[in-house]
């Protein structure tokens, strides 16, 4: 039954209150858009019901689940490589990935400022469809709401993921032993640099790209191979320098790095430099750090170069004996530094 | 282990950006709030653990599970009888009962406008630990990010809620038929009057208090009641109107209320009419709508006003055949007139 009198104008158009009121308009917006989107990608009859939630069945043998959840800001909104809603549905798949679960499930609720273009919101929630179809994951439930204009900032989107976890994983920071292989799957900065160059309207020879991309699929494949690995987490916010502090503080043990295996594309290093930007804080959307005992560190390394997001893998560093939780790196000129948590603000809105 | 040189200052002290920039300030804020309340209240080892997610183990012999989520942008951020807090777990609550089930599991992703007083996000913070405590739902997970002073609005609080539902029930639009009778669960727009007296700075002999409530304890009385029910929506943006016209369209019925029976506050009557407001279309957080079999409707009724949170229900109209799915109303004066889709925006920010 149709009950609206035209079309929502996605060419022109732009959100108002009433798209956030509860009433005519909002119900317009979300079966226009939303639904349509989510739906027609995903074959979604879960979403397609539209009640105040979603209810799925679980899979048969299910015993343990994971929760994930994740609001995005990120500034601009869009930018090289991807965009606020592709981000958004890989940001929060790979944190359900990152404990070693299958992501099944997003719900996606958005906050919009009165103003914002019907076009850009549509381009953004095409892009979110087309990243849960490509990840095989269905966005079942979501939510919207509108902020009048200057109390909000164009689009925030939070996504939360459900997953299923198999038997017998239990990846944790306490997992993590003196001697353990600290691993990462491919080049870092990428994403932070694309913001960054596209904030501050720099241009490099070649275009740097954000590498947004769902890493469950990887996370499978080397939990396959090494299914003891100790623990796993992708350097988002505060790129891998804050990874590693973390995990030290939570394990009470010490890490080096070395500089020279850190993986870094030369236009990124080139970027930094030029930024100002240390590249083990750079944030990054498409690749994880990995912990493993030594005796598995090459078969770790094997699955992840076998795979397309992780073939610049490389093995950086070692877990050490360190009562203080230092996280230390070796430079590339033979010295040794500390590589301390970040201080103050380095990229805000990133992610 | 400490690494915060001193701890966060609730008293003077403000959101800046280096609060979500994944260093340690946000380690700070995280440890110091949103860990030290949530976990105190719950005894939650789930986010103590501080992954990137939480796993949680399912109840023996779950087979379907619902997910709902809401993003709360209220304003103001505190009003007579609550605040965003105990709203923003309320509201998801709600949206997870509505569905038949039991709400287990919450989630809670903040951003942040610089500049905010860390005593009011305390204050919200508490105030969602409280309510999740009493409603025996545990906060598992969490995101915080922080935009620009101007970019946001205080803070904006997105909850996504997890639950198990009992075999056998599917609450759906679908089910209502011809003949059902439709009932409220107590006194209607207290929520929205409340909120909008507090922000047009209106002051009555008796302050309206909001009816934020946790609904699922409610419910599961009822469908002990009458496992019959049909469908039950709490109608929250856009009121009860709101809902009638949804059920409406989706069962391809009309309905028919009476006016005289919809249970509404004189207070809130009175506060309708100074502000312009219709009760129907007004905000409620902690009222249902249900739909059920004539034959179940005595029964269902005195369930509700068994139950405390529904001592003021009300049978208040039925389903009729209606090949437009029109909403009607008897009204107290004897004649009738159509309720429409709220069109345009009544309330904005009212959730």
């Amino acid at each position: 039954m149709k009950t609206y009198t035209r079309p929502l104008d996605f060419k022109h158009g732009r959100v108002d209150m009433t798209h956030g009121s509860g009433g005519r308009a909002m119900a317009q917006l979300i079966d226009e858009l939303f639904v349509k989107h989510f739906v027609k990608h995903c074959s979604n009859d879960m979403l397609a019901e539209q009640g105040d939630g979603a209810c799925f069945a679980l899979p048969a043998g299910a015993g343990r689940m994971v929760m994930a959840t994740d609001s995005h800001v990120v500034s601009p909104l869009f930018f090289p490589g991807g965009d606020i809603g592709c981000l958004s549905v890989h940001g929060t798949i790979n944190d359900v990935a990152m404990m070693g679960a299958k992501p099944l499930y997003l719900s996606a609720s958005f906050i919009l400022e009165e103003g914002f273009p019907l076009a850009d919101l549509q381009r953004i929630v095409i892009s979110m469809a087309n990243a849960a179809r490509e990840a095989g994951v269905v966005i079942i439930t979501g939510d919207t709401k509108v902020v009048e204009e200057g109390k909000g900032d164009g689009v925030f989107i939070t996504t939360t993921g459900i997953g299923v976890m198999p038997e017998g994983i239990a990846l944790r920071a306490s997992n993590i032993k003196v001697g353990d292989k600290i691993l990462v799957s491919g080049m870092l900065g990428d994403h932070g640099v694309a913001i960054m160059s596209q904030r501050e309207n720099l241009t490099f020879e070649t275009t740097i790209q954000s590498d947004t991309a769902a890493l469950h699929g990887l996370v499978a494949a080397i939990l396959d191979a090494v299914p003891n690995l100790h623990v796993l987490r992708d350097p988002t916010r505060g790129g891998l320098a804050t990874v590693l502090n973390e995990f030290a503080k939570a394990s009470g043990h010490g890490m080096v790095i070395q500089e020279k295996s850190i993986p870094v594309r030369a236009e990124v290093a080139a970027a930094c430099e030029l930024l100002g930007l240390d590249p083990l804080y750079v944030a990054n959307e498409g690749k994880l750090v990995a912990f493993c005992a030594s005796d598995d560190a090459e078969a770790l390394l094997a699955a992840m170069q076998a795979h397309p997001l992780g073939r610049d893998a490389a093995i950086i560093g070692e877990v050490i004996a360190d009562e203080h939780a230092f996280v230390q790196m070796n430079t590339a000129f033979g010295g040794r530094r500390m590589v301390d948590w970040l201080n103050g603000e380095q990229l805000p809105r990133i992610c």
